[in-house]
């Protein structure tokens, strides 16, 4: 009888002891996994402050023609769970190494973005003795942003990307944000001028990312050659009416012109309110190169024959006088 | 004898012990977690309602050439499982935050979807002590739409996104769709103007989203070009026939022509029941262009020989015409 | 002595209890997922018959470049797992809803697909309650076609998508198909005609799709320009051949088909065993277009100088001739 | 006391009853996955024969621009796992289907692959009374292959495919391949002419995949035109100098030539050290075209001018020998 | 009594038996695995010493558009993890294959990639009975890198590869990085000239991947073509003004040029600290070229009338000049 409390005392040993004995650090690691502690440390508040000493931001790219923002954060997260500390004079550690997966960690979301990558930066993360954990995200986030392009090759304008953890009736994250920095995000059609971290009233986290176009190179497709196109259309009524040489110059312009409608329509979005300008800059130039050249042909016949008549019916009239022309040079 | 009854009395009460003596928030959480019920909460009906007090509908793009949608779905899901609720007098706590992974989650399928990623909007989810579960989910979908684009750069028409859960045979859930909100669809080809949230006989959920396109860029791509270059057609009539002014000016403008029809042929879908009318337009326009062409080109023979002989065969003789003609002119 | 007795039997009496006790459906559902019965189901002779009642088919598009066709299927599986059915005096329920993932499903595969993305319709499915399940899949799949694109503008062919399940020395599932539908193939540059559903001999499952190119686009693209082109070039030999009309009109004709060729090459895929016809077409029409500018330039000359000498020595001589010349004209 | 061993003796029992009463085709299956062997089988020389009877390869396409190849393997694996034998006198079944996760699987890799992705053909497999495995998986590869372009549109190479098992410090996988067959590799830009396996000294399974381009396509793209703007260009020089009539013909020349620069970049990669002698072909071909027209602009100057003043400092003596020459003419 | 020590020895045994029992190589693999040993292997200092003997960088792709570097690295790695040895008295073996997800593994990072897809190249990896564990892993990553471009089709630059295992507080891995080598890097618009590792004092570990365009394709495509141009341009003030030839000719090469800026447009990136010269160069040629045309146009009509009269109030005198001087002609 006794020797069955023997056996259940010597098995509980036994289990115990396996465990017990054991105070390296990598037995510290195990037993924290052990735990397998996977909801959220929650208090009697139901929420947990998540601290995020660094979040560094990176603008990948800016589609104009969609209007999306391409952006990297990559953020230190730092939070407690006190059932992760330990008593330092059982294990005699600072910190531990334990894998990720089996802890919780918390979230970041971007809210307005469409979609979203997310990865932990690394398999593993630290646990101090007083539980704090630390831990690093990066996410690549793809933002609809609605940049004002009115004065599409000079356009400035700002995007928020908005940040939040899951909280939703009073439990989940609160975050409390340290500095916000700016990766180089100099190159690109779009230049990132600077960001800003805003929290609103109502505890909303915002970055707002001050982007600029950089106009060199629409400027250099686009507007230059519009403008070349344009005074060489007024300067080309210095050319001779006769011989058909202004028609053609200025049928060739208008051929060069369409060309350019092409890469406008490839590189600029399908309008919203505030649509860009460039597009009625476009517009009205096509109309005005083409107006020229139909003055231009009344022109030509009206010093052929002094007068316009409808064309149409006088064609077999003008082959006549053309007949006769051709006539009166060869005689 | 009594001690194996105490030692197992022992062992239990360790056990229960263990679990029944922590009441904090986080044991509650692990206590739910380890309830593992990861079958659907179903009563005696199999079946399971499931609130959506909002659902939010965002256009994200819409493909013309391939006349597919891509929306994005955000929903806020509430149900019921009476076996996750608890005594609050046990667990004095309202709410406690519980992965998401541990616990049966309902799902919302767009049906007439081609591809579709889902998403859970967090990790974690708040149950509350009557069993009620809040959860956020999101997905990007991609509907085949047979939008009607007769009257190409004015189109409008209305797509039809299917929303079900799952139900079959009398097991599933049963949704009940409370708000539908659209978000911002301003940007784009295509503009959101409203949509509407239908709910059948057949008791399918539809959202019924009303495109309309915006007009401006295809018009300025497509349309103003080619009424441009059929009125300079038109008025390149004007052109004296003698020297070759004319038909070299209309071979360039049936050149231009046939840029557009390769822009034409990229933004515009292999034509479905409804083909656009700008299709046979521009294919109008262009037999037409050429017709024009062709006349001017036989009118300048006529003009210069005065009648039409077939050319193959006079072709030596119009070259000796036009050896007399130069040593005519010569002379 | 007794009381162990006892004792175990308690414990028993308690784990027994804690099952049987609990009638209700949702405890049905969690006995069958402990069973995790994740094998096939097999009873003597290794195979289970899996019925499809409803099969659709969609085609998603037809990639005209590469010969691929893109597909949906979306197939209702029906099979029994007798181990998974209970006694409806014990649980008076007739049917249950389970995770999909805690029992074994069978797989449909495409056999000539290069890549498929197959995916559950939904997260649970229906267990009756004499062990027949039934679940619903859907798969997108990119199948290598080998259509015959002889009369491009024109082709007609039939493409087989081969549905199987797993079958390896008896093992496996033995699929029985029952209807077969197509959903809306209506839109894309291919029209799917019809479907037929072929079982061969050998127990193989074909979907013959029957597609059809619409031909509006490619012919008005592609052919149409290209017999324009072609009669403005036998009509351009009523242009007369002095001053250079005729040689710089056909020059412009060959730069405007030369722009086709780009598109042919854009549109067509590298040429199989049944290269398309349009292809010798654009080729013969191309070198007839530049013989007969050829054939003009020479005329050119012929009617200048009355024979063709060979031109690279004739240099200088044409150009002292066209000195005369215009010294004659200008005198 | 003698009731405990009973006791025991019974749970021992039940718990062996529970398993050895149930000798069907189900229990075995689900006893071979309760063994859960997921390392893999390995005897004193930790290595293992693996099988291929087949291996089939495909090509599903060549990028000429980045010089990879794109291929398919899909490979019957066999192996044997003695300790997923049975006694066929207990179980009386010669084989069983049992789900690929719950065994070790092989793998095979593409060493020289840049991406690729692998895949299970099926989700079960066959396990065989005497321990052996029966598997088929697929694979798509992407290979970085230095295809020689030197005559590009004719070119012909071949590039290795190099399969391998794992195996390292004479752990691993030994590969026994059977035959290795080609699936249809007949459309695309490249023909797949012929696949050979070769087994080095060193143990290295290669598969050389012989490609042949089919030089229709580039020939009508590439060639064929730029034959024919060299022949034009030539017999241009038929065109009287006077008038502008060669001039104007053979800037229009050099214009359609680069636009098959364009198409040549497209097409073409990056020059390796073998770079295609196309390019040189191009390139020498516009400096031909350039330098004829620049001479043929220079003749035209002689044969007015009677010698070649430079131009800049002439241009208003031009300007007044050509009033001179207007003045002449009208006189 | 006595039997009760009995049974529990007895099961003791049994289950120990079960192990102890055992000792072939594929015991020895389960029984590691058993030890499900997941956490990083952390002795007193909480760190690991990774040895990588060999680290394989591949050259990918070189994005000039995006100024991306997408490479490949391939890493060899061994680390011990002391309770992973075994007793080679008790299991006869030098090395045993354990699958790699039952074992911790480390990782590598690429600290300045975008995006990165890391995989293990086998299932499989070799623990040596020291406890050493020998491991290959591979990854594709796409690193931003500010090439500088400003001789652009002339650029020669270095981009750092930066990588590192992962380390926080004193926690994670040391890598000592053995041979860096490189592997064929030949192909694609960029050659990889030279790879250097570097271990910066601050222990950061670089490849710096030295690139150099092949500059033949944007030569052929972009320099030689505008070189070409512009000594058209210059030589084509050999034309005579009077008849049109000049101007039509100009008007032309700005049409070929402005072809040239959309392929800018195309392969260069958004001009960033340091712009392309080129860019410049092209801005330059377009308006020389445009000017010179003007030029042209110009002098065309003071060669004409004498002198520059305001030509939108001379359009009529023009005119009537123009029938003077068809009159005159015609006399």
């Amino acid at each position: 009888m006794n020797l069955d409390i023997w056996n259940i005392l010597l098995v509980l040993l036994l289990m115990r002891g396996a465990e017990s004995n054991c105070t390296t650090r990598r037995c510290l690691a195990e037993s924290l996994i052990k735990k397998s502690l996977l909801s959220q440390p929650q208090s009697d508040s139901c929420s947990l402050v998540i601290q995020i000493p660094v979040l560094e931001y990176q603008t990948l790219a800016v589609d104009t023609k969609n209007l999306r923002l391409h952006s990297r954060l990559m953020a230190s997260l730092e939070w407690v769970d006190p059932e992760l500390s330990w008593d330092t004079s059982e294990y005699q550690y600072d910190e531990v190494s334990v894998p990720v997966k089996y802890v919780w960690v918390p979230e970041i979301h971007v809210t307005n973005a469409i979609t979203v990558t997310k990865e932990a930066s690394s398999k593993d993360l630290v646990v101090l003795s007083n539980g704090t954990l630390r831990h690093k995200i990066s996410m690549n986030a793809e933002v609809n942003c609605e940049i004002n392009l009115f004065n599409y090759p000079f356009a400035y304008d700002s995007c928020p990307v908005a940040i939040h953890t899951w909280y939703s009736d009073e439990c989940g994250g609160i975050m409390r944000i340290g500095n916000v920095n700016a990766k180089d995000g100099a190159h690109g059609d779009w230049k990132t001028e600077s960001i800003e971290y805003t929290l609103t009233e109502e505890k909303q986290n915002y970055i707002l990312v001050d982007l600029r176009i950089r106009q060199n190179n629409p400027f250099i497709t686009l507007m230059l050659p519009s403008i070349l196109i344009m005074l060489t259309d007024v300067v080309s009524c210095a050319l001779p009416l006769g011989g058909g040489e202004r028609n053609s110059f200025k049928v060739t312009l208008v051929l060069s012109f369409t060309m350019f409608l092409v890469i406008l329509n490839e590189e600029l979005p399908g309008d919203s309110e505030c649509s860009p300008v460039i597009r009625v800059h476009f517009c009205v130039c096509l109309v005005i190169l083409v107006f020229s050249m139909l003055v231009s042909m009344v022109l030509t016949r009206v010093a052929k024959e002094g007068g316009i008549i409808f064309c149409c019916c006088s064609k077999r009239e003008s082959t006549n006088s053309n007949m006769v022309d051709d006539g009166d040079r060869a005689a």
